[in-house]
């Protein structure tokens, strides 16, 4: 029924705009009664359902193949081999020496042996195998899509690294391939696990900062000397051919867990804006004999919940600047911020006296002393955090967070819980590249945010970190 | 010419949109060719004559008034008594108390008497003297421009408080009585002389940054505790009965003036979010029973320039945050960023080597270091603060820059030179209001900026603060 009103809607919209203007694509056209840019939403097909709260059923092992193993994916296969109850039994990538060197790493560590495939076709055969329950991909952004929707179809649960998919048509793909299967398709967002961004979580849910109003997000990372790590240079081609936030789930991801996207609010639209390319240009002409260049050097995007409340985020991977996620929370009555100095904000009253050290002045209108965030930090720590920061730490990726992720990964699977980050979140984390990218082309014009939940965005109420 | 292609394509607009619907208000509506909300553009009058660049005849001495002493503007007689070639004449408010503290603070610092006017009309009796050459207006904002208008209509050059104008219209009207009557319309943007902003500019101007592509700015300010101090509880009503950035000009002026803004560049179009009043709507039901409230309690901006720049802007008074006017630049070989920390990131090779100090390292990814900063904050001052940087420390106001601010006006009147801030500059920063309520309104629909030069924008080349 949503989807035949919408329709109608969209029919109406090309009969008046007059079409063939530039407010129209093939997936997507401008709707006068909106105002804004609505995308195709395919209505659900017969035998799916719902991944809202899903758990699947216990695995004694969880057993692994994984597929590239380039940059983050030889990291991660690294980070298993800390993991109670995981066997690693097959590796994949483009390259032969890639595989060796993974299989050579198990054999130092005393791990057995783990099948090597190599090719770009290779990780099908890892995912016809019987012995694998979760297929872990690392590969390059464009073959994240093709690969997990082969390892569900083949009964495997899917770990994506970010983003999961590249254009709002992949995310409906992870949904309805991940409901029809009711396999799980995870997306690797790590940052979600990191220290700052797990204890503002705990202490938004209890509170601390009243009720969170407006929230920001990031990627500024000067990648000048990286860009050449990326195999074939698919990074860069990337971003030459894409413009938009084509990497926005580092800052998005965190802030969605802490406004309980598709959890009791959701995303309703979004503004983007780019600058012109200029050292993204520049790059792409020394390194590749470019001439074109699609992303903007900087994207700004703005987004609004149901809840009334807004989101800012940015991508920059090309000028000089310090590394900032931004990460930042601003509530009615505290304030969180992560970069470039982590500090919170206060009104009278929201912290408890108990915590506050002797002495020590809470300024509505400064950050806390130090002595005071080193005690909302110990105070608010996340349950998880508590449970394994000393050997996140020791076995480190990203300063631990990227342990936490693998660790939660497989203590849900082990236990049959749901986990914390399901298929919606990775198609709505991941759906900002081609939304932001068609804003921006249209003079930043609304975008309507897709609900890959198809209307159930508010059956579940609030985030929750399942632990047994 | 111009204006006329506008009526067409706005009463092309009306027939096409069905208009009676939502994007359609007074004086604009959306534009299905740009995609755009188009707000009205008058024409220039028969009689009047652009003011870029336009000096006055030169004044031996400043014969100034003052409308507005409660806050701001018993500041700034307090100032002008140590400004050189200046007579205060006449001192004007709606309280008796404010004019009697004033005449009372001259005699006391051993100046002349001045004139007192009391009332609300009472402004007029002063404007109408001919013994002024200057009035300074800091009342409350929705009386600027009355005042303004008067006082140019009178012969008399205009300085005014931010914002100067709360509407589209009266930038308008602002723009249309400087250009008939001759007169300067200086808004008081105080930030614009600050010292990390001038600093920065300077640097900007002289190429540090590479091309600047992005930049921002804030006004964030948690006036809990300040409601109460405005007359009549006037910043709270405006608030109440205004959604939008509302108070944009100190962290956008700066920024325009960096990025040359109607001297080479312009503003092209912008978005607009804003969050639901909560802090907002809670105090004006303690302090004024009020049941509804306007202004969102976080608003985001983003604008484009024909340069293919974007800008970024903030305005939140109502949430416990540390004050943030942002202040940031993003150039491709540089970073120049004012909250909560000041610093500066360079590309290799774009700072001179002797001003970096032996063993430090210059990281494309980090703040330069302290002893860096400060060597950069000596090298690049700015020629007006190598002049008065001691005097503006010293006789203050905001750490010294309302001093300077005032001290260029008056500098510039008495040499018959361009103000550093003309009446486009008040017409493009004071415009924000009405257009990012406009836009937010419409689920952040962009809105093309109005062009107050119209179609000079490209005849002056950078910003020029005139030495003798």
């Amino acid at each position: 029924m949503r989807h035949l009103v919408l329709s109608f809607t969209l029919l109406a919209t090309i009969l008046m705009c007059g079409c063939g203007d530039t407010i129209c694509g093939d997936n997507y056209a401008y709707d006068p009664a909106s105002g804004m840019i609505h995308f195709d939403e395919p209505a659900r097909a017969e035998g799916q359902q719902s991944m809202l709260g899903y758990a699947a059923e216990p695995l004694d092992v969880v057993r692994v193949g994984f597929v590239g193993l380039g940059m983050r994916g030889r990291d991660a296969v690294s980070r298993f081999t800390h993991i109670e109850g995981v066997e690693i039994k097959a590796l994949c990538d483009l390259v032969q020496k890639n595989v060796d060197n993974c299989r050579g790493f198990l054999e130092y560590v005393g791990w057995p042996e783990a099948d090597g495939y190599v090719g770009a076709e290779a990780y099908k055969e890892l995912c016809e195998r019987d012995d694998i329950d979760l297929v872990y991909i690392s590969t390059d952004w464009a073959s994240h899509v093709p690969i997990a929707l082969y390892a569900m179809e083949h009964g495997k649960h899917v770990a994506v690294e970010v983003p999961a998919a590249t254009t709002v048509a992949e995310c409906w793909q992870l949904v309805d391939m991940s409901e029809r299967t009711r396999r799980h398709c995870m997306m690797l967002e790590n940052c979600v696990y990191d220290f700052f961004e797990l204890t503002t979580l705990n202490m938004a849910q209890q509170g601390l900062f009243g009720e969170i109003l407006h929230a920001e997000g990031a990627y500024i990372h000067n990648l000048a000397e990286y860009w050449g790590a990326y195999q074939d240079n698919w990074r860069l081609e990337f971003n030459r051919t894409h413009r938009g936030d084509v990497y926005a789930t580092h800052g998005f991801g965190p802030i969605c867990m802490a406004l309980d996207i598709h959890r009791g609010n959701r995303l309703e639209y979004l503004v983007s804006m780019d600058t012109k390319s200029a050292n993204g240009a520049e790059i792409a002409r020394e390194m590749m004999g470019a001439t074109e260049f699609a992303n903007g050097d900087h994207t700004t995007t703005m987004i609004k919940t149901s809840r009334g409340q807004s989101i800012m985020l940015q991508h920059n991977v090309f000028t000089p600047r310090p590394y900032n996620r931004l990460y930042q929370l601003t509530g009615t009555r505290g304030f969180a911020n992560k970069y470039p100095i982590e500090g919170f904000t206060f009104a009278e009253g929201m912290l408890p006296a108990d915590i506050i050290p002797e002495g020590a002045h809470i300024d509505p209108h400064g950050f806390v002393p130090e002595a005071v965030e080193m005690a909302i930090m110990e105070t608010y720590k996340h349950p998880i955090h508590r449970e394994i920061e000393d050997v996140a730490r020791r076995v480190g990726g990203h300063g631990g967070m990227d342990y936490v992720m693998d660790y939660r990964l497989v203590y849900c699977l082990r236990n049959g819980l749901p986990l914390d980050q399901d298929v919606y979140d990775a198609a709505e984390w991941s759906s900002i590249g081609e939304l932001t990218a068609t804003s921006a082309k249209h003079n930043s014009m609304p975008i309507a945010i897709p609900d890959f939940t198809r209307g159930e965005w508010d059956r579940l109420q609030g985030v929750t970190f399942y632990m047994k």
